[in-house]
């Protein structure tokens, strides 16, 4: 389990280009197979060079969830971008009124306060902004619930100047958590009703909508994609990782390792590693498809697990590896959930059989406002 | 609840100057107390602005998690900097030896392969490095456990020729899962003896050592510091967050908070905030006195916290606290551990009685190698 990439210092993002590419023709291919446009979240790898990649395989545009990776992502020459998320404060909406100049751009909208606070922050712009309302659809989180609140608020954006309602979008992020690969499938195939049945709501009230919008990871590795559904917008599937390898049985398919280094071999089982909580998040998941045990999975190991980590050391327990790897070798880890893992580095290392590619810079690193 | 300092966008960290000042007089006043010098681990805040203030203060040097720590901390004049981790790998040590050359350095060791390493690397070197020997004391990660492991560890250092051993060093870790107070300060005197009883050891063997230290922030908040004990390394004290809150059942001397909005309140319970994993992180305690419940605390709120986060998205559920607050509304998050925290912040605003003092750059962010 010794990695070939025993010369790059440690902590260090590793991307295997190969299993990317086959990650993103996978998607790419279900999205054509379905006749939606695929817009993916970006907010996984957070680099414009490979949100760049996902388009020339036929990405329509990209999904954000921060005002700043929208804004880094123009700059570095993204023009389709969705923000996936309620924006809201004055200083936010404004930085939103300047890339709204320049690119095609849409937010997501769940409240009237916001819609208010559009309309006084586009007051004199020429160019209004486009909304999505999103539609809460199992993961209690954010989104409209009820009829009543998806019809008062598509109302009064009706009414308001310079917001232009253009569709609704939700996230099936309870898919994750679904017991069985037929229950994700189901909680998939409801989600995607209850969107486009909130989508037939608008156009009866006359609203002229081009988006119905939808996608996660899980359901999107085993669902269909009902007719009438214009857009999905996964993210995490162009990596994967122990969470979505958990939820389809093959972890062969993660693109994304962490290098780490063995420090110490203090007992007869335990190995002690140059990496943790700052260098992979000490997430894991409970319940679920996605469910995850302990805190990374030992690439190419047959089920070795980090058992815990602290800020800066990994701990594996497991006496034969153990006995096989010696203290200075680096070895790959795959993170339970690579989103916030990647959000760590400021580059990953673009890999393929042994060699280093290049480097990318994860250019929309920490841009969490 | 709503912070005073509605004006910064968010998620944003900030640093109450108060609440910091008075943490780090709390800790450099114990050290003095006990005659032992106060080598506070800098990994918690990052920041070199903050470690020449614990310098002010009357530490006696800082403690690095890193070598890419160190390397921050030197370039801002630090000059006394010791490293509490075994570092491995050809790369690593060529770069310990650049900065022996400048500054007063020493690291930690658990395993003749690193001194092998070291002798390797600092061969043609006309400065030596000193190291400490890690002794595990209860929790199970790095160091030597048996005295045999110390003794040969000891032996293999004294026959080299670039290596100088200076002392022992511990890490009662384990006491931040003390049952109780009385178990917290239990653990830590037994480690402090175990640490002084490995002390002993390799003064008899006739290794003239000066350093013996231990520390971690709940032992040192509770228990006394042996006579012997040269050292004390606490890092989280000038913070606290809310396992170290929980350990002292006090949370009023929680320096560093989250500033978060409220971006929408979807039920008549349910708030959703703009701050999630990527900038909370997503970490709990399961267990002991520093066990954490939920996902971050609100500051001066009476035990509302957060019920979960997602990658953006925090989640609070209070029927009463939702219709005190408006969307749009500023307030403050107390981390669970603000270690992982501070490391996903480019800076942090310096407040006081509702004003910014000033900004402060987290220089050693991201510096896991």
């Amino acid at each position: 389990m010794k990695s070939p990439y025993q010369f790059i210092d440690t902590p260090a993002l590793l991307i295997d280009n190969e299993l990317m590419e086959s990650n993103l023709d996978f998607m790419q291919k279900k999205a054509d197979q379905y006749h939606a446009n695929l817009r993916p979240h970006t907010k996984t790898h957070k680099m414009p060079e490979l949100a760049k990649l996902q388009l020339l395989k036929g990405a329509y545009g990209i999904t954000v969830a921060k005002v700043g990776e929208a804004e880094v992502m123009a700059e570095h020459g993204l023009t389709n971008i969705f923000i996936a998320n309620e924006i809201v404060g004055i200083s936010k909406l404004e930085r939103i009124k300047a890339l709204n100049r320049k690119i095609k751009l849409r937010i997501g909208v769940d409240n009237e306060y916001q819609i208010n606070q559009l309309e006084e922050v586009f007051k004199n712009e020429e160019k209004a902004i486009e909304v999505l309302i999103e539609v809460e659809v199992g993961e209690n989180r954010s989104g409209v619930i009820t009829d009543d609140q998806l019809l008062n608020l598509a109302k009064h954006i009706k009414n308001s100047k310079k917001v232009v309602l253009k569709g609704v979008f939700s996230h099936e992020g309870h898919s994750y958590k679904a017991k069985t690969i037929e229950d994700c499938i189901k909680a998939a195939n409801e989600s995607q009703q209850r969107t486009l049945r909130s989508g037939t709501m608008l156009r009866e009230l006359g609203i002229d909508i081009d988006t119905i919008s939808i996608g996660a990871t899980p359901s999107m590795m085993h669902a269909g994609i009902i007719e009438g559904i214009t857009e999905i917008r996964p993210g995490t599937y162009i990596f994967m990782d122990v969470g979505q390898g958990s939820a389809i049985q093959d972890f062969t398919k993660c693109a994304a390792t962490v290098l780490v280094t063995v420090i110490s071999k203090p007992t007869d089982e335990r190995i002690v590693l140059d990496a943790g909580a700052k260098s992979l998040t000490s997430q894991n998941r409970s319940e679920g498809i996605c469910a995850t045990q302990g805190y990374g999975l030992v690439k190419n190991s047959n089920g070795i697990r980090l058992s815990g980590v602290f800020d800066e050391h990994g701990l594996i327990y497991n006496k034969e590896f153990r006995n096989s790897i010696e203290i200075g070798d680096k070895i790959e880890i795959i993170p339970n959930h690579i989103c916030p893992t990647c959000n760590l580095y400021e580059k990953a290392y673009l890999v393929s059989k042994g060699s280093i590619l290049r480097e990318i810079p994860i250019l929309c690193k920490g841009k969490t406002q």
